[in-house]
């Protein structure tokens, strides 16, 4: 586990700045918060904390007592709150955000609130005060479609197949409109398959991968939907270092950057070496349920280049390191996220 | 005057076909009833008709005995209230939005009611149907942002510089998922400023050229900003034929056009031929306010040579002819307008 900051930034560079992390009692968010808090930073966390979107308490059960915690849900805060809260902050990290792509297209309205919305509600706020807090926003490679090529940059035409990439691609274009319109620094990283403790197991809302731990956990086959996929995953102490590279480096701003994983690998091979790492377990396979086959994007992997060369930051954790610390993490914690 | 259908669509196409048009008394959406109530067609209208959007009973004073009208608001309509109302239509033409580029600046939430949620609330009640009404969508040029070339086609990368652009790529983005998704057939067309008789000239909301007309008529200067600007115009006439033939031809769904206009002209240039039309007249050339220089996207004119070869479209009506019937139309109408 990489536990000290990106090697291009000072260890003391986020002590004692004023943080908001939006969805920060979430899986990333709360890596995130975890991280900042042990460089010293002031911390607080907004959350709707609503049981279809990936907010717990247990996700920041070790350091609750260091944060402040914002219950506020985006879609409905008053604006007044908002802007007492986004007020002196010096970095926010809106990491807030409805991830399932099957539940965007059962009630896109919701989808709507959540990704549009309550984006829009965190912004004008950030306009309304005077100050102008560095902004890093947490977007998605659902927002490509299905690829045209392999890798995947960030010139591939945008066409998302399902109402969560389309509202994924509005968010993404709020924050460099009002980077450019309202000098509000901001940062859009599209993030790719994110992994490690604390991501959502009880259903696939955030990865399928979540799933899959709990099936082999509780001694079922994992479900391995078609399986031919091919994917790549960052490890959420990876994706931490690039939110923190993003924040704190002037040649961020206005930018947008994929993150990637150390390896594209297809999905049965994945569900096989999973299956190794925890040393027993089997896989079944069958072909997509038809409501997912129709928002499918087939292969996906990313080109990460460009904030290799602008910010310095590639994946560091491998693959199974990533499996074996979070399958570690869940046969510890496993009754805390059924 | 164009007023017979496409050459490539029989007169009586339309005729008894059930008809359903949003934004149906505005500006292009009242053309367009017009149009199909002459060619046989049962014609009903929804309409929010606030103040700040192109509504107005004015616009089909001539044939309002001839429809049905909705006075509903997509924003907040019922879910039971629109599927009665999208329930067994044949064509829907959906025009319904906000157009202010600057109002979606100074107040975000309320151009996302508008362009997005109510955009959501229509293709819900479609989906819910187990009839599938084909679909046109009013787009607009919006969307490309500031050129990178021109002319500018489809394949042009979309890069909003307002909330309004982001919001509208958004709704073109729903329009194309429910047709591939959900068997919605939909057609996406991307107008350029459109002009003729029931625009609005009581403010910039929906374009200038309303309100040049107005202040020339009313003995005032032409107030320009900047002038150098180069843009293309749709006589509404031609604009009504393109939203025909989209809904008639099968190759039409799923698919995105530009609609273009004539020629393209420096504004500095349309100004003069406005005044020299009108007889007389001055304009007053300053540099562009502040709020919209920042949203400006400095040149256009599109290239519309997709649907002049998938379905026979091009504009017909020269700029000359279409602002001699403009003009007369607010000679006579003015007070109805302000």
């Amino acid at each position: 586990m990489s536990s000290s900051l990106p090697t291009s930034i000072d260890e003391d560079f986020f002590a004692n700045k004023a943080i908001l992390i939006t969805g920060g009692c979430g899986f990333i968010g709360s890596n995130l918060g975890r991280r900042l808090v042990s460089a010293g930073a002031r911390v607080e966390l907004l959350d709707c904390l609503v049981p279809e979107q990936g907010g717990c308490w247990r996700n920041i059960a070790d350091y609750r007592k260091r944060v402040r915690i914002h219950e506020v849900d985006l879609r409905d805060a008053a604006p007044s709150d908002l802007l007492s809260i986004v007020a002196g902050k010096d970095y926010i990290f809106n990491l807030a955000g409805q991830t399932s792509h099957l539940d965007s297209m059962e009630n896109p309205p919701v989808d709507l609130a959540f990704n549009c919305a309550a984006q829009l509600a965190l912004l004008e706020a950030c306009r309304k005060t005077r100050e102008r807090a560095r902004v890093v926003f947490a977007s998605t490679r659902q927002i490509y479609g299905r690829p045209q090529y392999l890798p995947v940059d960030e010139k591939h035409p945008l066409q998302p197949v399902d109402i969560n990439g389309i509202h994924k691609v509005a968010a993404e274009n709020y924050h460099l409109l009002y980077s450019k319109v309202h000098g509000l620094p901001c940062t859009v990283l599209r993030l790719t398959n994110t992994i490690g403790p604390g991501m959502r197991i009880r259903d696939a809302r955030q990865t399928f991968l979540g799933v899959w731990m709990r099936q082999l956990l509780e001694g079922q086959p994992i479900d391995v939907w078609n399986g031919e996929q091919v994917r790549d995953f960052t490890d959420v102490e990876d994706a931490v270092d690039a939110m923190l590279l993003a924040a704190a480096l002037p040649q961020a701003h206005g930018r947008v950057f994929n993150l990637g994983g150390p390896c594209a690998i297809r999905l049965l091979d994945l569900a096989a070496l999973l299956i190794e790492v925890h040393g027993n377990g089997s896989q079944s396979v069958r072909p997509f349920p038809e409501d997912r086959r129709r928002i499918d994007i087939g292969d996906y992997h990313a080109d990460f280049s460009r904030i290799r060369l602008e910010l310095g930051w590639e994946p560091r954790i491998s693959l199974r390191e990533t499996l074996v610390r979070t399958l570690a993490y869940y046969e510890e914690n496993l009754g805390h996220y059924l």
